[in-house]
């Protein structure tokens, strides 16, 4: 059985609160008092899951980190969902789906942070691709204080034809550039939604771009003409419900 | 005479845009041909600045980085501006100011971020306390774009104290916390402004909040209820700015 491990108050938390079936085993470390940590472990007895109190160098060791807050967690990796659930989730969904898309994301703080946003403003489904992307690696779910273990993140091996794919379900997709003409706000964002992130340098493809319904931007005054990855999808995905809310 | 390091092509650029006068020495690595080395070296000889071609390896030590991406500048270093300063530019500004108060972040990724952003939005200083929070280290204006060449930041010894003097010269100072009743939208943001982002995990401190004209909060529908610093700081000053607009 496949197993992987998690770490950090946020994601443990997030897993015991949405997947605690899935959890093997829970670590906490040795001589460790916090009310948070007595939290996760009031929560983890109430369901009955496996407790072992280990060092800080075991948890170290097994985690691969020092930044683990004394806190880890086994879970059993079930298979990942495909495009295809994507597919006949906007088939039957009545509300209406806000999907993001971040088309190869490098860095694992600028990730984790996206996925952190996309559930505190409640995007239905993640895409990324499978190749050229960091990973949901455990690092990137300790950022993203466990949003993976709570949202749907799916790998995809064609950005565009995905694109095109739920283009025929009806949903509007919307990238992101600097060079856009148009800025956010005045875009579609009511409609079945699709909001493509570009990577951190070099931003969105030419040909997603291409494929994309529209490209909009943020408006900016100053000097400097871009933003961080994570803060232009926390801006896009507030604009978004802020526009969706009037 | 204090002099400094930068690297990283936007930061470079940033000081050769807007403090040429300051830069002592620029040093681009040997054999890098790249459009944008070009472009630097090409600003930098029509203002003749002194340009050395050395190894990655003695950039690496120089930087103290392998991130430098060929290029760094030692640049003079000029007195810090002081809260006088503030004081003195809000007493002539006819402009609406907006000022960006971060009490104490910690991260480096998330200092740098914040400072791009607020370049990006047009805010007019940055304030940070002159304990307890990340310095301006040539890492976080490589993060930053080279904001912090561009945008003047002030520390301050004593945050509630500056609040103070700032609102006894009629700046309306809104707080930010999750656990606000009102949400940003609401604040009055039109008004002479300084917006104040508390610490990554703990927020805004408790005398801090105290002092605010008003505390709001970013809207959030996920079970994930708080948002990456650096990202809310985004959608804050996004928010001010669209505000503005209307």
């Amino acid at each position: 059985m496949a197993s992987k491990i998690i770490y950090g108050f946020h994601a443990v938390m997030a897993a015991l609160d949405h997947h605690p079936q899935l959890i093997l085993n829970l670590y906490t470390q040795t001589l460790l008092e916090g009310a948070r940590i007595k939290a996760v472990i009031a929560k983890a007895q109430a369901q009955q899951i496996h407790i072992e109190t280990v060092a800080a160098t075991k948890l170290d060791k097994l985690t691969n980190s020092a930044h683990h807050q004394g806190i880890a967690a086994k879970m059993r990796v079930m298979p990942a969902k495909d495009e295809t659930a994507i597919v006949n989730w906007l088939k039957q969904t009545d509300k209406s789906p806000l999907l993001l898309l971040l088309e190869g994301i490098q860095d694992v703080q600028n990730l984790g942070a996206c996925l952190r946003s996309a559930q505190a403003f409640g995007v239905d489904w993640v895409v990324i691709p499978k190749a050229n992307s960091a990973p949901i690696s455990p690092i990137v779910s300790k950022i993203a204080c466990g949003a993976d273990q709570i949202i749907p993140i799916v790998e995809v091996a064609n950005m565009v034809r995905f694109i095109q794919n739920i283009q025929a379900l009806g949903v509007w997709v919307v990238g992101t550039s600097s060079a856009a003409s148009g800025v956010l706000k005045d875009a579609k964002l009511k409609r079945s939604l699709a909001l493509v992130m570009g990577q951190e340098h070099k931003g969105l493809k030419h040909l997603t771009l291409e494929t994309c319904d529209e490209i909009a931007k943020i408006p900016l005054i100053g000097a400097i003409d871009s933003l961080n990855v994570s803060v232009a999808t926390g801006i896009c995905l507030y604009e978004v419900i802020r526009t969706r809310s009037l």
